[in-house]
This record gives C-alpha cells, sequence and structure tokens, in this order.
C-alpha cells in the first residue's frame, strides 16, 4: 500500500482534455510509495451558501477523497485568464462551511496544459493566490506550463519529446520532495 | 421605455444574499433612461467544452441577456480570495465558443459587498483581470467595498446610513457617465 | 502642432532594450495628430513619504510631462512575475501626494516585448491593478504580448515581419480610437 | 549566537513608518534562538540589467545579507494596491545577474500595516505571486493585515492591545515554525 496519496484535480471537464491527459501522465513517474486519486468535479452543484448545513453527496464524496490524501495536485488550463470556473466551485465547496476547509494543510502542486504560447501562467497565478489562504504550503519552482498538441503524450501517456519528459520527471521529482517535507 | 438597459449579474446564491440586495439598492439610484435586467446564473450547468457546439438553453438566455444590455454590473462577494466559482462559470459560459464572446466591448461596474474588513478587494481584482481580458471598458473609480450587515439596507433597499448613500449614488452617477461614453 | 501628446513610459533602463525599440517602433505607426513624449524614470529617487512636501525636480519633471498629456502607453518588460521596480516607482511618484495623482484619466494603453514564451502576460496584469486604481481607463484589447530579438526591428523601428507590423499596427489603431473616445 | 538568523526587510522608507514599527514589534516576539538582521533597501541604485556584470556596493551588501539567513519576513504597505517600487527594486536586485536569485529557497514571511480598512491584502497578493516565483516557500496562514496608528504600539514596540499582541504572537509563532520545518 502507497504511503503518499495524492488526490489528482483536473480543471477541464473535456472528454479529451489535454490536462487530464497531463495528470495521467504525471502519475507514471512517481515513485512507487506514491499513488493518485483523481477527484470527480464535474457533478458538483454550483455553490450555494444556503446549503452549507446540508451539503450534497457529491460534495462530502469530493471532501472526504480531499481528506484521505496527503497533497493535491491542480492540472489545469487557464479559461479567460484565470481558472476555470468548474476548478473555482470545487475549491469553493471544499472549503465550507466556515472553520471546515478540507483544503488546509495539503501540500499543492500547480500545473498546467495549453495550446497556446503564453500557456496557463494568469490562471496558475490567480489558483496560488486561491490556494495560499485556503492554507495550501504550495510547491514554488520549477513553474510549469506545458504546451500541448495531440502528439505530446502517446497512448501510453508517455512524453513523445525526450526533453518535456525530462522537464516533467524533475517537476514531480520537485513535488515529491516537497510532499515529503511538509507532509512529514 | 429606456434607453440604456444594464445587466445585473450577482456573484452570490444565496437567497438573502447582501450582494443581492446591494445589486436591488443600485437600481433605484439610476435615472430614468436606465433600466435593469437581472441575469439568473445559478441554473448554468458546469461549462465543458465538448457542449459548445450544443450550448444549454439556461446559456442561450444567458448570453441574451448580456447581448441585449448596454452595460454589465457585477455585483459580488469574495469567496476564498477570488470571486465565487458560479460567477467565473457564468463569465466562461458567456465567451464560449471561440469567437463569440458575448461580453465584449460592454461597459462594466465592479461593485461587492461584504460582512469583513477587507470586503471584496481582492475578489474585483480578479473579476477585473478576466473582464479585462473578455473585453469589456471597466469603470475605474471610485473603487466600491462596501460592509454589509442586516440593517445596511431597509425594505426598500434604501441606504440606511446616509453617507453610505451618498458614496454609492456617486458610484452610480460615475457608472451611468462610463456607459454614456463607452456606449455612445 | 500635434492634438493629441502621448506620454510613453518605458519600464527598462537597459539602454539596449527591447521595449524602448519597441516603444520607437510605436511612434512611427501613429497618425500625424499624435505625437510622443518619451519620460525618463530613471533619474527618479526612490519614493518616500517624507518628501511628499518637497518632491525632487525629477519627479516634477516627470509629473508635468504627464500632466501635459492626453495619455499614456506603459511599454514595459516582466521582471519576476511583476513590473520592474523602477516603473513601479514611476507609478508610486506620480500618484503623490495624496490628492494629486497626476495619471488620473489619463487613458492608457499596455503593452510589453520579452524573449520568452510566456511573455509580459504577469507583469500587464500586475500593471492594469495598479493602474486602474490610479484611475486610468485601459485599453482592454488586443493583449500585446511581442517576443523581441535583435532582428524583430530593423535600424528605422519597422518591425520586419509583416504579421508582426499587421498586428502591431492593429493595436496602435486601437489605442487611438480609445484616446479620442476617453480624451473627447 | 542564535541558530536562525532572519533578514527583515521593510517596504517603506518613511522614517516613522509603521510597518517599521511592526517589524521592531515582530523581532520581540521570537524565541532565543531566532536573531534579526534589517536590510537597508534605501540606498539602491534603481535596477538597470547593464549593471549586472559590476553591481553596486550596496547590492552586494544586501546579497550578502539574504544569503546569510535562514529566512527573510517582508513587512510592508501597499501602494496603489501592490508593493512599494522601492521593494519591488530590491526583489529585482537580489534576483540577477540571472542564475544568481539569493532569494531562492528562503522561507518567508509576509506581513504589513495600513490605516485604512482594506489593509495591505493587495500588496501581499502581488508579493506573493513575486517570491512564489523566487522560489520562496512562503508562510500561507493566517494572513495578517494590521491596522495602525500611533498608539499601536508602545516605545517599547509592545502592543497596547492585547487581542492585537495576542494575534501577532500567534503569526510569528507559525513563521518560527515554518523556517524550522523549510530550513530544517
Amino acid at each position: 500500500m502507497s504511503q503518499y496519496q495524492i488526490a489528482m484535480v483536473v480543471g477541464s471537464l473535456r472528454q479529451d482534455s489535454y490536462n487530464r491527459k497531463l495528470a495521467q501522465a504525471l502519475t507514471k513517474m512517481a515513485p512507487p510509495e506514491f499513488s493518485f486519486d483523481f477527484v470527480e468535479i464535474g457533478d458538483l452543484p454550483l455553490y450555494n451558501q444556503d446549503d452549507d448545513a446540508n451539503q450534497a453527496e457529491q460534495v462530502k464524496r469530493m471532501k472526504q477523497q480531499i481528506a484521505a490524501a496527503q497533497g493535491v495536485i491542480f492540472v489545469t488550463p487557464e479559461y479567460n485568464r484565470s481558472i476555470p470556473g468548474v476548478l473555482k466551485n470545487a475549491l469553493d465547496h471544499g472549503s465550507r462551511p466556515y472553520g471546515q476547509n478540507v483544503w488546509a494543510g495539503k501540500p499543492a502542486g500547480v500545473i498546467g496544459a495549453s495550446m497556446g504560447a503564453i500557456g496557463t501562467a494568469l490562471a496558475q497565478q490567480h489558483l496560488r493566490n486561491i490556494i495560499s489562504y485556503l492554507d495550501m504550503p504550495t510547491l514554488t519552482a520549477p513553474e510549469a506550463y506545458l504546451k500541448f498538441d495531440d502528439n505530446t503524450v502517446d497512448a501510453d501517456f508517455q512524453f513523445t519529446n525526450a526533453g518535456t519528459q525530462k522537464f516533467v520527471q524533475g517537476w514531480v521529482d520537485a513535488y515529491v520532495a516537497w510532499v515529503k517535507k511538509i507532509a512529514g
């Protein structure tokens, strides 16, 4: 059994999402003491404070997955120079009701894939602001903005470019070390 | 018939939302040539790019309301140092599919109510980043971070404090002038 | 004599700065009723509130240049995911003493050159936050993040790539229209 | 001799700066194994990349102070919804020349004093973006936005309000634990 379970939160709901492929690729690059749990956020209701006393089953399930994890990786596209609403909605649910913020203390990693040149830099900046407030110690360096197309990873989620493979392996190694330092 | 119809987008779904009360109060302070259309965002699905070619009826309705307006006011709380996921989800829907961004060119106002001291400054900063990218010319000054409790407005949505009434009236006047300048 | 004088503020002090070259290129693309005034910010002291009642001559000169302009273009690199300290220092000087913010009301354009892929997106985001607070109505679209090397512009500050020339001309045209709308 | 030396960087040059007083107060609240070194940033030149190969003596001195420290506390006001230019200038100097970023790996704390209600929240958000890029693992919680006037601390830099004293002591305790975790 793995020592460190990492919750994987993907910001895009698109079936063939590049960010989901990137997340799959990351799971192949971690050491054996790490396992990964993909967190569904596409079935959550829109957050409404009136429901705080009576959270939906999907919200409870998501919060249990986060609570059970020793860390969280956010793999997200950029929508309109920020994170997708669907990802912010999941973050909002996990932080409530007041005093029951499930994200607190979980070591976080932030990474993202896009087709464009500017990549996901602005989304990641907003995300870092939010999860700092949510009390998640977050890996600082290296930043990882990955340019993706249909051939970036193969059917086994291996990067087809050796340089990209090496860069992402470096990111995973840094995140693994970060989790071990923070989670102890 | 009013010359300027303004779409009113409230970031909170809570029934007794302070931000909804603030939005109601704003509608009482505009000149007769302005009318307001409250935009429902609580019934939208979570945005999924796979649905771009087949947007839900609720999305089409929201986009029609925005398209018909000469300006948009965003009245929003701050959730976790950013805008609520529900509001970002609405912004994402309105911007898609690619090339059909319904927000473009609409003069925007940003305002918000909160109970706390820091107010909604950080939410408004992220929101301004997003709507600048969405090509919405946005009123710069005055910034408006309103501290609310149950007695801030009365049953007729009048501010009970004269200084607050005057400050908010100044904001509305500035927004009205901004819409006239931008929308022509 | 030109009808619209635009203050040009370059965020880099480097002698062969790509951003300075970009600024020079912009001046060649405006219509005849526009002229440009480059604002020196490299000789300003570090801002100290104790000097508010006795601003340095260089600060007074800069403020006079801004006051005399009908608009301001900021051409800036990104340093450490934000604007250079030298540019923020100039913005701080121009905003003080309290109540004598010289930037207020001037229509602004934001553009930048860099060597890297992510460009100046994060610097521009921080800059937009700051100048919104300083009450500068800012051109929203198109965003302009230009990738530069030694051959991007020639000795006459013409872009050597026709596509880039056309893109930047579009930005200048949009800024010109924005100044005319805001400054009247 | 102290085990942990912390570099104290104050964002304001004003002689009677509230942020300097807050920094002094912090030094009284740390355990005996912590000592503090105030870093002068008011005598630095404006950063110019042309000087990278020949950094000024003041820059070398600042970089030596940071290099010798096991952590850095930034105590800063908010100027125009961001950090002061003077502080950004110091951060820029410490990050250059390329590959010689002296801030990297130093555990950071971010705190600030202001007179106003919104406090220093927006400055701290920009600062967190910057120092994350500079590879400084930063204390997430609690956030600390302190409202100051001339009576907030006494002549011995003790908080005159017991609740504030307790809150700030909690912040110092959290920062001390963070340094021990990160610096080992």
